[in-house]
């Protein structure tokens, strides 16, 4: 066991969890008891039953999210089920409430069916303002992500999809103007064709940068190509334009970005080099796709990856706090593209144009100020 | 809408909710972050998933109850659905945290269909140390407490049952002591044979209460009657042992205890003449069954209602933060009725004898040193 693993074992068990439930106004007295419970609390039921609506303001749901999951695809541990995945949840929780004062709670729902899964946070969902859904499998993620928007009321948001893909955003907008490059004209390949991967090529696409090409494990992703998912399918209409095919070497000559979301190791310094003055984000978990000095020897202009131990982390601690926030600010009932583009241009700005710099593009991850900025910019685009 | 009411709704609009989720360890530094959530997170889920165990030490399932209901019996209001209960919901738990500090989380489930919700609550089980069901209308609250019970490995218990009988069973071990009565001979008339009457009823009987009377709004209920409801049938086969028919007042002639879960102005001062020494627990809330100035000019040796502007309050906040915090500290997978005995004579020990009197037979609802001394004894019961 490492030393980060041993230290982090210790803390969880000396703090036994790592969220609490406190009660907002103390009781003593008699009159406390009467207010906060009987009799008094009859009086909001009775207001939230003949305006469903105000149900978001005198109960914790305007700024309540449920952070669920069905413990498939925790971290890169895989399937762990419910119970194991719990402390990844607590921590996202626990993250919420210190960078955005966003209440979370972690529920993990015992499933690996899907209608089942939809059905019982369906069930749940008027308990809470928003749904963030955590670490489910690919393809899985996609069917449940789209048949809980349709029925829910509230936002519903997949983070290992979309706030990676806005995370990812933002950084590329401050990366090209480090570069120089023009957002309309860049290559840019993204490896790993999973949820991270198809939510990032799907919001980059649709945000006008020029040819996002897609490659998973049999290397460059066509329109046409047998044995898709629903989400490689999807994708495959909106990327790679020119029907190219060939390995992620192939994809990566003459291109402007490389964004990993797959494996360590998989890039190469002389791939790197085949790059035009490349912007490497190498993702992958602790072990990124390429290290920075190797990305760097073959001549990368911008490195950034998902550790806090190298400059450039782009971690989406930056992303679903502010989200999330802003979306409960607006009283949103989803949180559309529209909105995720001005979170991913929100944090983009939290860097100033003049202190943009190869390995400044992006705000620390421990920077509490971007949940506000980012909140504010969700809210203003959120639709009435 | 009157003083308590308008004051109630003024705090709720201010606090907008009554409780919320921090995190138990501030995250500041890059360090905060690898030890609460990634990296380092990945190992308490290791541990998890080897040993399921630990999930009661390494998250805050150990100490956290999910507070649930269907809406269907809030209050007095009656089926106003599940985002009108959330207010009693978030009330409950505040309660949960200041007088047991047991964290607790409120859910509204949004379905009628008792399979449905048992499967939905069953689903997300494995996310709490144990599940409080609450408010949720007899005689659906029978099944939906027993299927849980044989799916569930953590305690279910359905405090709108089990603590109201705890709490009156307690009342009444001390009212016996006060007027002298013996537990196996007194003759005990419990009027509202929904869910809190039967449970009253089943606790009383198997504690040894003499001959326990159920009525209903028909009158006195006897084995093999018709058109009983599941929980009224189970417990007509232990209660009434002579197999009496009639009406309240019927039972009432001679009675040593009327025990009220029912509706106000039941009772009259002349039903109660008509008792022994009769200790009248009317718990008809907010209006009890009789006023206690009205039952003491019947003859009434020991007055209790659900008030708290009275003396001997008797209200369930003596119960559930103490029997989940003892079932929790056990680990216990369920709550069995050697507990809730346990219980009741704990809450009872609270008054030393030589302190009883016919207006002090049970604890201030506003006694936090109550949850201890329960759940100690609960503790102490719970099997292994």
């Amino acid at each position: 066991m490492d030393d980060t693993s041993k230290r982090s074992l210790d803390l969880h068990e000396q703090l036994h969890g790592k969220i609490e439930v406190v009660s907002r106004k103390h009781v003593e007295t008699r009159d406390d008891l009467s207010l906060m419970y009987t009799p008094g609390v009859a009086e909001p039921c009775r207001q939230i039953q003949a305006d469903y609506q105000k149900s978001w303001e005198l109960t914790r749901r305007g700024n309540m999210v449920a952070v669920i999951t069905d413990g498939t695809a925790i971290l890169g541990l895989g399937d762990i089920g419910p119970a194991a995945g719990m402390p990844v949840m607590e921590g996202k929780c626990a993250l919420f409430k210190e960078f955005g004062d966003v209440d979370a709670f972690p529920l993990c729902v015992d499933t690996h069916d899907v209608d089942e899964f939809v059905r019982c946070v369906q069930l749940i969902s008027k308990s809470f303002g928003g749904i963030n859904l955590e670490d489910i499998a690919a393809p899985r993620c996609f069917e449940i992500e789209e048949k809980l928007k349709r029925t829910c009321d509230i936002p519903v948001f997949h983070d290992d999809q979309h706030g990676t893909a806005i995370v990812v955003a933002a950084a590329l907008i401050n990366a090209l103007k480090v570069t120089g490059k023009t957002m309309g004209e860049v290559r840019i390949v993204i490896n790993g064709a999973g949820a991270a991967g198809c939510a990032i090529g799907t919001l980059l696409s649709h945000m006008g940068f020029g040819n996002v090409i897609m490659c998973d494990i049999n290397g460059i992703i066509c329109e046409g190509d047998e044995g898709l998912n629903p989400g490689q399918e999807a994708i495959s209409h909106i990327t790679n334009a020119d029907h190219e095919h060939g390995t992620l070497a192939d994809a990566l000559r003459g291109a402007d970005a490389f964004v990993g979301v797959s494996r360590p190791n998989l890039v190469s310094t002389q791939m790197v080099s085949t790059m035009n003055d490349g912007i490497v984000f190498a993702m992958a978990n602790p072990t990124p796709e390429i290290m920075p000095d190797e990305a760097l020897r073959g001549g990368a202009a911008v490195v950034g990856t998902g550790r806090s131990d190298f400059p450039n982390q782009i971690n989406n601690v930056l992303v679903f706090p502010g989200i999330f926030k802003g979306a409960l600010a607006a009283r949103a009932r989803e949180i559309t593209e529209e909105m995720e583009v001005a979170a991913a241009y929100a944090i983009a700005s939290v860097i100033p144009d003049d202190e943009l710099s190869p390995t400044n593009i992006i705000a620390s991850a421990l920077d509490k100020t971007v949940a506000d900025v980012v909140a504010k910019a969700v809210a203003d685009h959120a639709s009435a």
